[in-house]
C-alpha cells in the first residue's frame, strides 16, 4: 500500500475502528471554525448543476479573487488546490536544477522529482530558529530554473524577512529563476498585508505566488487553490500544463462563497490568536522548545531524555486518546523529537495540554 | 484569453447573457437523466467534513468500484477526473514518442505535447467509417513509448473490433509500449461486458484501462475518474507523479453513491438507446450523414453544399437558439462541416430536430 506521509489522515485512524467524532485532528493547519455555513449553502445550491463541466476559466471565481486581492484578474490562475498548482509548475516550467529549503513542505521536492529534477537543498539552521539566511542567497547559481519558498514556512512557522525576500527575488529575476512563494498560510498571519507579496507581481516576472482556500476557510475536502503571476506566457505554460476542468463546479463555487465570509475569518483570525498564546505557555510550562508561531500551527521539539523511546512514542500515545498531531520526524532536514499541531479551539486545545500533561506524568513515573 | 476547444462550455453563452435554464447542451454527452438524486444527498450528508483532507488512497471508493467491477482494489487509481489521469500518465511515463489515432479526443495530444512528447499520427478513413484497421499494426514500433485509443472512439462512435484489440495489445506487450484504452462511454454501448478488456489486465502489463463517473452518472462539474491496471509499478509511478489529494471528498462520496444506482443506470441505457434511434432518423432524414453511433452521441457530416457558409455558420445558428453542439472542426483529421451531439431526452431530441428542420429551410429558401 502507499505510504502515507502528511498530516490530516484520519481515515487511517477510521480504518482501525475510531469512529470520526471520536478523532481530534491536529496534524491538519484547519481553521478550527469549520467550514463556513454560507459555502455550505452555496454548494447546496449548484448540486443541480453539476452535469455540466465546470467552467475552464473559472471566470466567476476569478472575478471575486481580483476584486477581493485588488489583482487583475488575468494574473490569477486556479487549481484543484494549491498541491496540483505545485505539479502543475514543475510540468510546465521542466526544471533541471532547482533550490529548496529543508525543512520545508514535502510537496515541492515531490513534484520536483517526480518531474525528473535535480534538487538541491539548503539545510536551515536549528540556531537561527530555522530562519531563510544570507546562505540561501550565494545558492541561487545560474543553472537553477526554479525555487520554492514557503512563507510562512511549513512547519517551522518562520517568515521570511521582507527586505530579504526582495534580495532573492532581485537575483531570481537577474538570474531567470522562477521563484514560487507559497503564501497559503498568510491569513493566519497578524498583519498579512505586511507579509503578502503580491503587490511585486508588475516587477518580478519571475515572481508566481502560491494561495489556497484550504486552511483559511477549512475547506480541504474542496480542493482549492490558486496562483497570482505577472507573467502571463508562465501562466499559458500551467494551463497547458493540465486538463482544462481542474476545479470542480462545487469548488469554484465554494469559493466565490467564502469570499464574502469576511466576519467569518476575522473571528478565526482572532480566535487563533488567543489559542495560539495558549498552547505556546501551554507547551513552554511542558518542557518543550516551542518555534514561536507566525501562522495557525505550532513547531516544537520534544526535550532529550534518555530513553529514545520517549520521542518515538510521542503520536503513538497521542494516537491512543485520539489525537492525532504531525510527528515532523520524516521531513527532510528534520528527525525524531520535532512535532507540528495545529491551533484549534479552546476545549480542544485545553484536552490536548491534558493529554499532554498526563503523558509527561506517566513518562516521569516510568523514569 | 485562453480559448476554449471542447464541448460543454455554457459559460460562454451565459457570459453572453444567455440564461443557463435556456441553453440546450448538446456539446457534452452527458446522461441526460442527470445526477441522480442519490448521489445529491450523499454529497449534503458530507459537506460537514470537508474540513478534513479527502483520503489520498480513496479506501472506500476502491472498495465500492473493486465490488462492482470485479477487479482487485489494489488495480484501481482514482483522478481529478479521467483528464486528470491522462496528464498523469504523460508525467509519470515520460513518453518519447507515442501514437495515437485521428480524430481522437483530444487531450490524448495535448497530454502528450504538454510532455515534451513526439505525437505520431495514425490518420482514420472516412471511407472506413473512420474504423482502426490493419495499418495501426505496422505502425506499433519499437520505439513508441505509449498509444492512446479509445473505445468507443469520440466523436466519431466506432468501436475497435475485439479480435483486433488484442493483436495491438499483444504487439504493444511484446514492444514494451503501454497502451491506454479509454472506455469513459462504456456504460453506454449496447453490451458493455463485450466491449471492456477489463479482464485483460492480468495478461497485459501495459495495459491502462480509463473510466470515468463524468458521463455516465452525469456528474462533470464534480469531477472523477479511474483506471484499472494491472502493473503495480505503474500505478506507484502515476501515484508520485501528483498530489496526494486529487479527488475531492465530495467526489469520493458520490462516486460511492452512484455505484448503488444500477435502476437509474438501466433506465438511461433504455433512454439512450430509444433516442439514439430517434436521432439517427431524424439527422438521416434531413440529409446529413450519420455515422453508425455505439454510445450516448452521435458524429455527423452535414452534406456538402454550394454556400461555404452553410456548414461554418452551423453551430452559430444553432446557438442563437440556445443549442449548444459540438463543432469537430477543430479535432486534427477533421474540418468544417463535422459535428457531435450528444443523445438527450425525447422533448429535448424534439425541440433539436424541429430546429435542424427550421435551419434548412431557411437555407433552402436562400438558395
Amino acid at each position: 500500500m502507499t505510504k502515507l506521509v502528511h498530516g490530516g489522515d484520519i481515515y487511517t485512524a477510521m480504518e482501525k475502528g475510531t469512529a470520526k467524532e471520536e478523532i481530534l485532528d491536529y496534524s491538519a493547519n484547519i481553521n478550527p471554525l469549520g467550514m463556513p455555513e454560507g459555502v455550505k449553502r452555496a454548494i447546496g445550491k449548484v448540486l443541480d448543476d453539476c452535469d455540466h463541466y465546470p467552467d475552464p476559466l473559472c471566470r466567476r471565481l476569478a472575478r471575486a479573487v481580483a476584486e477581493k486581492e485588488g489583482v487583475p484578474e488575468e494574473r490569477l490562475i486556479f487549481g484543484n488546490g494549491a498541491a496540483d498548482l505545485i505539479f502543475r509548475l514543475t510540468a510546465a516550467i521542466k526544471p533541471e536544477n532547482a533550490l529548496i529549503p529543508a525543512p520545508t513542505f514535502a510537496e515541492y521536492e515531490q513534484a520536483l522529482r517526480s518531474a525528473g529534477c535535480g534538487v538541491g537543498i539548503h539545510a536551515l539552521c536549528e540556531e537561527n530558529g530555522f530562519a531563510l539566511g544570507e546562505g540561501f542567497l550565494s545558492e541561487l547559481t545560474d543553472d537553477l530554473d526554479l525555487i520554492f519558498l514557503c512563507n510562512p514556512n511549513n512547519p517551522t512557522g518562520q517568515l521570511i524577512e521582507r527586505d530579504f525576500l526582495r534580495k532573492v527575488l532581485d537575483i531570481c529575476e537577474k538570474k531567470n529563476i522562477f521563484a514560487v512563494v507559497d503564501e497559503c498560510f498568510i491569513d493566519f498571519v497578524t498583519d498579512p498585508q505586511a507579509v503578502t507579496v503580491k503587490d511585486w507581481i508588475a516587477e518580478y516576472t519571475r515572481l508566481f505566488i502560491l494561495r489556497a482556500f484550504t486552511k483559511n476557510y477549512a475547506m480541504p475536502g474542496l480542493r482549492l487553490g490558486y496562483g497570482i503571476c505577472g507573467n502571463r506566457k508562465l501562466l499559458d505554460r500551467l494551463t497547458a500544463a493540465g486538463q482544462p476542468w481542474s476545479v470542480s463546479l462545487l469548488a469554484q463555487e465554494a469559493g466565490v462563497a467564502a469570499l464574502k465570509e469576511d466576519a467569518y475569518l476575522e473571528e478565526a483570525r482572532q480566535l487563533i490568536f488567543r489559542e495560539r498564546k495558549r498552547l505556546v505557555q501551554g507547551l513552554s510550562e511542558l518542557g518543550y522548545q516551542v518555534f514561536p508561531p507566525a501562522a495557525n500551527y505550532i513547531f516544537f521539539r520534544l526535550p532529550d531524555k534518555n530513553d529514545p523511546a520517549y520521542a518515538a512514542r510521542f503520536t503513538e500515545d497521542l494516537a491512543e486518546e485520539g489525537i492525532l498531531i504531525r510527528s515532523c520526524a520524516n521531513y527532510r532536514g528534520l528527525k525524531t523529537g520535532y512535532f507540528r499541531i495545529a491551533v484549534r479551539g479552546k476545549e480542544e486545545n485545553e484536552r490536548l495540554l491534558r493529554a499532554l500533561n498526563r503523558r509527561e506524568r506517566l513518562w516521569q513515573k516510568q523514569l
